[in-house]
């Protein structure tokens, strides 16, 4: 098995064609982060347990402080950042509509999922921009999360009910579709066979990555 | 016009009989702030436009990282933070319920007022805790905070509308009782007619600072 960072060089030529200019990167990655932290603050205001609000609280804190850090490189950029986010806002409040979760447990493994699969595939477009501002941005997506603490989460609920997890490996297995979609709309495609079989390999360690997040928590991706 | 220094210096002594024990105070000031960020994340979500989401997103991140430091001090206790807290969140979670607003408006008015009340009630009552963790909770309350950041949101809805500006004009009067009352419940009170004499200078001085919250938007307190 190929290590994350392995990976990330293989494909590293390949995303230049496709990946967007500098600044609709930061505006994408920054809303998509500012998405993933508003789902935290829901699941947040609606936790079983004052235990799971101060976990969670955590990693809403590492999420609104790389939205806030990214916000910071397009103001560097000279550019105002709620306008540099406003062309995409539409696509990603569309992904958050589409991914609310039934109940509390299935709104976490949105976060859970979402935030893995997004931080990592921001991580890797950065390659393909190519810009000291990307490269920051993709070191501060591969830093510390709050991975942990959500599936702790997770794991505690699934251990005490199996329809719970039946649940959530269904839940988990539509979302992936929908994450992918709100990724692809960062990408420049034409319609191009050679473009298509360029980010397959990048979706393919995504979507590995994605598989290890539900085994870790015992559901069939 | 005394400062508010010379105030919480005033008040000093007089807080020590009715002032909670170290970790009462911790526990109920570290749920309180938690309520204030959900409030804050809320209206993140519902917001009107990008730049508010950004702006409300940085008063989110101040009051997520005072939340994570007073809970930091709770578990130097050697204390489980959320089982501290526990015993309080009834009292909090009433008054999240009771002064949820009718429109995006009044939330945000919410979390203005009620952060600026409280940050202060419970740096003014660390005086009366009188321990070295209690002085740090208070200089972190003291510290940088979102309130010119949701005081600008305010501004501008005010500016656009009368109606808007009377109507938040009545929910800021009717919250300033429920803030009141959350921050009496830290309070340990003997229905004892000197103690309400020693805390009325502590509650006179934040109803001026509420007034002076309520007249930097024009609002009538």
């Amino acid at each position: 098995m190929r290590s994350r960072d392995e990976a990330v060089a293989a494909t590293k030529v390949d995303l230049h064609e496709v990946a967007p200019g500098l600044e609709e990167y930061l505006a994408r990655a920054a809303y998509v982060q500012l998405t993933i932290f508003e789902n935290l603050g829901r699941v947040i205001a609606t936790a079983p347990s004052t235990a799971a609000k101060t976990a969670l609280g955590h990693a809403a804190e590492l999420s609104i402080a790389k939205h806030r850090a990214i916000i910071a490189e397009l103001a560097r950029l000279g550019v105002d950042p709620a306008a540099a986010m406003e062309p995409y806002t539409d696509e990603v409040d569309e992904f958050e509509r589409v991914t609310r979760g039934a109940d509390w447990y299935e709104n976490v493994l949105t976060c859970y999922l979402s935030a893995g699969f997004l931080d990592e595939f921001y991580a890797a477009l950065a390659t393909g921009v190519d810009d000291d501002a990307a490269r920051r941005t993709a070191d501060l997506l591969r830093g510390e999360s709050g991975e942990a603490l959500l599936q702790e989460q997770l794991a505690a609920g699934i251990d005490e009910s199996s329809r719970l997890a039946s649940r959530l490996a269904l839940w988990g297995r539509r979302l992936v579709g929908d994450i992918m979609l709100v990724a692809r709309d960062s990408l420049h495609l034409h319609q191009d066979e050679r473009e298509e079989a360029r980010i397959e390999p990048v979706f393919t360690e995504l979507i590995a990555s994605h598989t290890r997040r539900m085994d870790a928590l015992a559901l069939s991706a």
